[in-house]
């Protein structure tokens, strides 16, 4: 029934046997059965066009606000799972609706992306946040990939340099940080803009992305990155000096275990072997540095030096930290064959299959307390909708199959 | 050993036993050999002045970042406790600390207060929260009644007149709601006005306490009170009705429980019994709300039709809601009699003083998971300092005694 492209799998190295690909079929069917029908039959607007996204535990409209982050992310997957994985037109029809939504009422005059819209699509918060934009960029690249069209390019283009333009100063009049005085810069752009210029390849050219890899790549392996403890912090000074405030000791270990299979997909394309294992060794600090010892799962923040964080939800479990931890673990073992991210992979594995799974309603749960029990029943919301379990389904597969 | 000044204490009508009376002198006792020396030996800056609010468990500083909330709370609390309880100068000369650092470094050159300092007192936070500004109030209003000064009257008064000024648009260029779409007002400004223009009597006089106070009371008794619940909103629209909203649906049981004490403080002024019963009525309407019928305590944040909420620590149990309650029902009980309010402040003062006491390095924890579990150890941070813990303390003492 399936009918696959022809995908480019990682590599493993010849000589070891592959420890993981007994999960292949099982993360293939949560993906097509359980993950992408719950958001077909659940998140469409078929008044206003756009997605629903706040959807209680058994999959009912319970808040209508639109927030861009989420539109854009559930154009990007079913864009991408029509390109990679199935050409099912019920898939296409479903970014498109989105995305039309999207072109229509998202953008401010200066083509800056709100944070939210009403149902009908009027403007509720305004472009304060930057993020909105990178989903944005994604949601059109990968719409124009399954279903090539010149507006579809245009729009990914130029918010794509918008957010260059815009990098060094995003908050814009939204930013509370007295000039000055403490100047951090933060880890979630950089990381982010190495996943978004590869997104954009077939767009912008190789050449370009060649170009904008290596700073990008720098940034996150050597500026953010901490050598005493082998860890990423959150803010750096920007002379990339650490800074002992409430900021500068921020650990987010799903953040970091995500951005190391950005870079480890970067370091493949350039065949780059010191790079990929030097990204699955931070990542596993990151993940032995943020596992619970005593009730599995891994921490939403942390301190670097063991203070209390100002996070009050530091202890949860969130599903994006774990399924990130899979996709990480699953390219680290299949890029490097060391048996160590193949034992971890399989105790992710197990801790976020047993503890986020909905068997009753289908999807997973995302709010986790620290034991593991469902503190948020919500499937979608204002953070959680329609991306990180599904691309982590098809990446986890697609890497062990 | 303690020298009390005269106070006045809360009516009791004359037919009721006093059923709290054995309460108060636990309450005064934890005041004053346990609370306030835990701030006066550890949150000293002896170099440059003011306070360090962040403190570990066993009270030593980790960061030393200066917010104007918690600076302006503690100058308010010393001031108040010398001006009120005990004429000890020792907490004089605590309160001049934090005011001197305020007055030399807190205000940018419009008077408005920044959010936060370093430990020297540079700004490192725009006055992006008029918060900051109501808590400077309060300061210099308690420490110009401990030691009379026109100075400190003038930086009250002419704070208050800046929220004034500000009050229907304080978040100025930090606003991130489109304008016009959906314009929602919040109850924490009128709220803490109430509590304000009785803090600055003695300067700004009675007759314009007098001209202020019924408008607050009606905003929060008459357009943030939904009848039908019997609760009152977080948010509501421009014109008072409720917004099926993320905000508008957001229930804050114990901002709640905190503004009807406010409010009977207002109502005993007045003499005004239907108003006492009527806020007694609201605060319990908020307690069995927001009490968790499973692990006990009160919850941080409720949806009032039961959906998932935005705020990831919603069922966490924080110290303030907790003693506030107790502030809360002890004037409830004594202003009205009614056996109710004295069977919750026993249920509210066992829960809360067996979870929230820290017996080995004393002062109280802030922050519990749901099972009333410590989540966070921290004895002061961003948001949690040298204010409720004492201030409840001394209230419940000063009204069941």
């Amino acid at each position: 029934m399936v009918e696959m492209n022809s995908i480019a799998t990682e590599q493993m190295p010849a000589q070891t046997a592959n420890l993981l690909a007994a999960y292949a079929d099982m993360y293939k069917n949560e993906l097509i059965h359980n993950i992408l029908p719950f958001w077909l039959n659940n998140s469409r607007d078929h008044v206003n066009g756009g997605y629903f996204t706040s959807l209680t535990r058994e999959g009912k409209v319970f808040d209508t606000d639109k927030f861009m982050w989420l539109q854009g992310r559930e154009v990007w997957c079913f864009s991408y799972m029509y390109a990679n994985l199935q050409q099912n037109e019920e898939w296409l029809e479903m970014a498109k609706l989105g995305a039309e939504f999207m072109e229509k009422y998202g953008r401010d005059a200066d083509g800056n992306w709100y944070f939210s819209l009403t149902a009908e699509g009027k403007p509720l918060v305004q472009p304060y946040n930057i993020f909105s934009d990178c989903f944005a960029t994604m949601a059109f690249a990968a719409l124009d990939k399954a279903l090539p069209n010149d507006a579809y390019k245009k729009i990914a283009v130029d918010t794509f340099q918008n957010i260059i333009k815009r990098q060094h100063n995003w908050k814009g009049q939204y930013n509370k940080a007295y000039p000055g005085t403490r100047q951090l810069k933060n880890f979630s752009l950089p990381m982010i803009l190495c996943n978004l210029s590869l997104e954009l390849e077939h767009i912008i050219g190789t050449e370009q992305v060649n170009s904008f890899i290596p700073t990008v790549i720098h940034e996150v392996m050597d500026v953010f990155y901490e050598p005493n403890s082998g860890l990423i912090l959150e803010n750096v000074a920007l002379d990339g000096s650490f800074s002992d405030t409430y900021e500068g000791r921020l650990i987010n270990p799903g953040h970091t275990i995500e951005a190391m299979w950005f870079v480890m997909d970067l370091a493949k394309r350039d065949n780059n072997t010191a790079l990929i294992h030097k990204a699955a060794a931070i990542m596993l600090n990151a993940l032995e540095f943020g596992w619970d010892k005593e009730y599995g799962g891994i921490f939403y923040f942390l301190d670097i030096k063991g203070h209390p964080v100002q996070q009050l939800e530091w202890d949860q479990k969130l599903w994006w930290v774990h399924v990130e931890a899979l996709v990480a673990l699953a390219k680290a073992y299949t890029l490097t064959g060391e048996k160590i991210y193949a034992q971890w992979f399989t105790k992710v594995h197990e801790y976020t299959w047993s503890h986020f799974r909905d068997l009753e309603y289908g999807e997973w749960f995302g709010y986790l307390n620290r034991r593991g029990e469902v503190s948020l029943s919500l499937k979608g919301g204002k953070w959680k909708g329609c991306f990180h379990i599904p691309r982590s389904l098809y990446q986890v597969w697609n890497t062990v199959k």
